[in-house]
């Protein structure tokens, strides 16, 4: 998140009032997703009379919100109609094959928003004010509502994830996918290399989703579930290849590089380790968007970080692999980080 | 508030997760207030074990903390110690004379951000969810926490409204201050012309603001209260000048018109009202902050709203004014519309 523009060099108050209603921005798309407003966007002539009739909602709140969000970037408005932004279009109407509106329950989550609610005590003690490990307790719900929500999101990452994962690798491979959620990233490696066999490691009831997934793409013959915590489930084994997906930022260094040295142990010598992540510069305050995440990692875990590559780089070596290499995947937050088992 | 960019030609999905993490940002600069770190910024190395010991705080939350707000331009980071933006040091350090960090309180005010939570409600029913008139239920509190916390911010608009307010008068006058809040630009009225006698008229405890501000500024011996309903009260009179300041917005146009005859009941001919207020323009998609000062009316209130030129002279006409002229405030959200009682 964030713009993260250079700041300005004369003072602006604005930014100030700006930002103490930020919460407002919020409130509205959710909003809008909420009555479908883009679907009807999409759809209709876009006067406000007729907006109103297709949300089942007022005209003064539809004609305020769609004045709104015209304002902050999501419609424009021409002749008292309102339409989509290029964004709108490809991202928010829901008959865009596109569209991300579902990330939503995922962000809005009542859990991780209320994280936020005295960040100022959050900060004081260090740590989520949430019971034990926050947002990563055991068989926490809302794990299967990001497999449910936050695929639209994932998936356009799981190609070049699943290319850099399988560069030079040829015949049969068994795929270990790491907190797997939704399941996409292993689904792709299967779907891009058909000797490829998948185990897939998340709470059993998380794996439902993964499984509905990889039954959808036709690749259920080729992929097992692995029910369970990834720091004790046996995985089984050996793997040639690992995926570690948006996982490592909830936990501090030396609990990853306990993970990582199990991850080791479960593979074959020369096997390769993907870790996708957001991946901050070493200034951690760039880019914006992966920087910005250590944040949401401070309000809702225990010890969590966006790790800069450095910090990645000594814990897979720790952990006893060598050749770490990033790979940022162009047009996302998120880079991936290879290493190899020697 | 929003920047009120023009929609990019090219879909821009960070767009969707910046705003749906939008209220992070409020989170993080309201904490930093809390914190006193813009203060501590100011006044030290800037390096995050002094910070945290300087706020109380842990050193992982406030790396973070600034981290963050380095990204979104509250603070400078440069060899691991940050440091103020031209807009922190001129306005979030307590130190600066024109520190705005108490807006904070107003704009945080627990029942303000909740009328928030379910937008998408608001939207169906058209109207706050908030019991009554919302914000403007009469003895609120949020008012008095109002007349406290954001006179900081209206400060800069006193002088160029009593300029304008004052504009050709000379000799004693009588001024009327409705909903005078802080009382500052009545006081502002009362400084700027010797021969000016002050009435502000506000809830009884909100007055108690203002009347201490007429003291410090000392202005007393010609400030007197009128506490009650600005729809009841008896207003005395009569004036040569009446201002109507951040108060119309709360209302539907025949309430306004209600209140505005009142108002020209009260006054002499040739008398001037000034309202000063969010005026949008006639797209009511600009400028960003006058215009999505609806979302907040809408939020908030029955059936108030940020109104138009167009709108404001229409009330003032109805109401017996003329003259109707806007004068916008350089460097501010609001404008100020004048008009004359013939």
């Amino acid at each position: 998140m964030a713009t993260g523009a250079r700041p300005a060099d004369t003072p602006q108050p604005g930014l100030i009032f700006d930002t103490l209603l930020a919460y407002e921005r919020t409130a509205a798309l959710r909003a809008a997703i909420e009555l479908d407003l883009f679907r009807a966007i999409g759809e209709g002539p876009g006067d406000v009379p007729w907006l109103a009739a297709r949300c089942s909602a007022s005209e003064r709140g539809i004609r305020i919100l769609c004045d709104y969000l015209t304002i902050i970037g999501f419609l424009v408005k021409q002749d008292q109609r309102y339409g989509h932004t290029p964004t709108s279009a490809a991202f928010l109407d829901p008959r865009s094959p596109s569209c991300l509106a579902s990330i939503s329950r995922f962000l809005g989550n009542s859990t991780m928003v209320a994280s936020f609610n005295d960040l100022a005590e959050v900060i004081r003690h260090g740590h989520t004010l949430l019971p034990g490990e926050g947002s990563v307790e055991p068989e926490n719900p809302v794990w299967v509502e990001f497999a449910h929500s936050m695929a639209p999101m994932m998936a356009p990452l799981a190609a070049p994830l699943g290319a850099i994962a399988l560069e030079g690798v040829s015949g049969p491979v068994r795929v270990l996918d790491i907190a797997a959620g939704h399941g996409l990233f292993g689904i792709q490696v299967a779907r891009q290399h058909p000797q490829a066999r998948i185990a897939a490691v998340d709470w059993a009831p998380v794996l439902e989703v993964a499984k509905a997934n990889a039954r959808t793409a036709g690749v259920e013959d080729r992929y097992e579930t692995l029910p369970g915590s990834a720091f004790t489930v046996d995985y089984g084994g050996p793997y040639q290849i690992v995926l570690i997906t948006n996982f490592l930022h909830h936990f501090d260094p030396p609990t990853c590089v306990g993970l990582l040295r199990k991850v080791h142990r479960a593979m074959t010598p020369g096997g390769r380790v993907a870790v996708l992540d957001f991946v901050p510069n070493e200034d951690r305050v760039s880019p914006p968007m992966a920087a910005s995440f250590s944040l949401v990692m401070l309000a809702t875990t225990a010890a969590g970080d966006a790790y800069t590559f450095r910090e990645l780089e000594r814990m897979l070596r720790e952990s006893g692999f060598e050749g770490v290499a990033a790979h940022p995947v162009p047009g996302s937050p998120h880079t991936v980080v290879t290493a190899t088992k020697s």
